[in-house]
């Protein structure tokens, strides 16, 4: 099994049809991301799932007027950790521990460690390196999407804070990062479904030390 | 098809056994990346292949002395733009549209605006937006590897002031922001290998609005 095939298949699809996919795919899609590994498997983002009509509207007002956030069926929106907090990384190991069956101080000057280089970092730098765990996930649900004829346009053309503050996203402590709409393909009205995928060369892509 | 199966026989491999991954299986894994979307389709990171031995002892030594860099068959570095240009911008799309048939001018509203907005940000805020877009095809080298049953250990644990130093990556306009080590687990050494892979409950990682 291989990921290209899909992978070729998919594209930033600009115009969706409305047609819903069905839960069974949008499941699977987040269980795709959920499994994607992060630093010190803290999982610092939540994937959150929109599909009140209403809400899709404000949040299209808050990304440019982008068609496919109203004409898809679910938006996924990945939030990312506002900041990592000695109470957060002490709750996932404290959970990890217990499912691994490990006592609760198990590898404490590592956790330890943890909890002194993030905390000493700033909220930003700290935000920046949660959201970049996110974009792992994200990649790896664009994949699934592909894998399930779904379609899907990656996002990140909107106003962050608006939409952090239409969500209600400060008090879960957590700033959104990119959003994920899912739906179908409308092929007659959509610009881009016919041109070209372009890469750069892959021969300049890639930069080999023997 | 799914990658669900894949991404839970995955794990950070800790210990490697030093056994070579076939050059196509690399060359997969290279063009799932290849093929992963990023902002504007601009793909601003490269993947530097190392298999040199003595670079890759080098390379450990600014990463913690962890023995994947070394035990690992191919050594896959991402590094990023350390800025966006107008030159660099400008030549992504002049392929684009020569790829596609187009006019070298087509879309230049959206080509100068692209242009504009990335040339008045700082190269710090640049950097790190071309380091998400590398996460993203960090995300699917993974999962591809997962699919052939390569293993892979994401890294962020080293020192990459001192890497593109060694690299010289800065004459190349690139700074590295992830490792990924491909090889084959050494079973019996790794103490990560049977524990329990563990994730945040899914009904915390998802929130929804119906």
């Amino acid at each position: 099994m291989s990921a290209i095939e899909a992978l070729k298949w998919r594209y930033a699809t600009k115009k969706m049809n409305g047609e819903p996919v069905s839960q069974d795919k949008v499941d699977q899609i987040i269980v795709a991301a959920h499994l994607a590994p992060t630093s010190s498997g803290l999982q610092p983002y939540k994937i959150i799932v929109v599909t009140n009509p209403e809400l899709k509207e404000k949040i299209k007002a808050v990304a440019y007027g982008q068609s496919q956030i109203t004409d898809c069926s679910h938006l996924l929106i990945f939030a990312a950790w506002e900041n990592y907090t000695e109470e957060n990384i002490r709750a996932v190991f404290a959970r990890t521990h217990q499912e691994r069956g490990l006592p609760g101080d198990s590898n404490s000057d590592y956790v330890n460690n943890l909890v002194a280089n993030y905390t000493a970092r700033s909220e930003e730098e700290n935000f920046t390196h949660a959201a970049k765990q996110a974009y792992i996930g994200f990649g790896v649900a664009i994949t699934e999407a592909a894998f399930l004829k779904v379609d899907a346009t990656p996002m990140e053309g909107f106003q962050a804070a608006a939409l952090d503050e239409l969500l209600g996203l400060k008090d879960l402590g957590l700033r959104s990062t990119t959003l994920l709409p899912l739906g179908y393909r409308d092929a007659a009205g959509d610009w881009l479904v016919n041109l070209k995928k372009v890469r750069t060369p892959l021969n300049d892509f890639v930069i080999e030390f023997k």
